[in-house]
């Protein structure tokens, strides 16, 4: 499984009990197309979150944000960590 | 301490070896202004270098990264994350 670097745009305001509904809606949506996620974190101010995942492909991820209602405005492939 | 995002544009072809020299370097700079980097995933098709880190200031983030010679082009603070 490859990993993924999601972030989603104009989500200011965001508090940490949406975020916590928000993984966890994609958590339980996330069987059916094999990802994982992983990590969340989220910047209230600038609106900017940021999701870790593994999962088969970039779609994938984004079926699973799309299913539970939050698209993601980018998914970059992230090969390389450390 | 705070939690920090901070985002690397314009690394197209960044390799396994550069994203660790990279890590290495902020790791052994890091003591002086009390941040530590936590973790570090590249995309190396969009150029896309993402570090998590904990950190007093956004300010002492990107202090590091200068010091090692690559500076970041965002730094968000991410209080929230699951």
């Amino acid at each position: 499984m490859a990993m993924f670097m999601d972030v989603h745009h104009g989500m200011a305001g965001i508090t940490a009990e949406q975020l916590k509904a928000a993984h966890e809606a994609d958590l339980a949506a996330q069987g059916e197309e094999g990802v994982e996620f992983q990590q969340a974190w989220a910047d209230p101010d600038s609106g900017t979150v940021y999701c870790l995942s593994s999962a088969p492909t970039r779609e994938a991820v984004q079926r699973v944000h799309e299913r539970t209602g939050h698209p993601a405005d980018e998914v970059h492939p992230v090969p390389l960590h450390v």
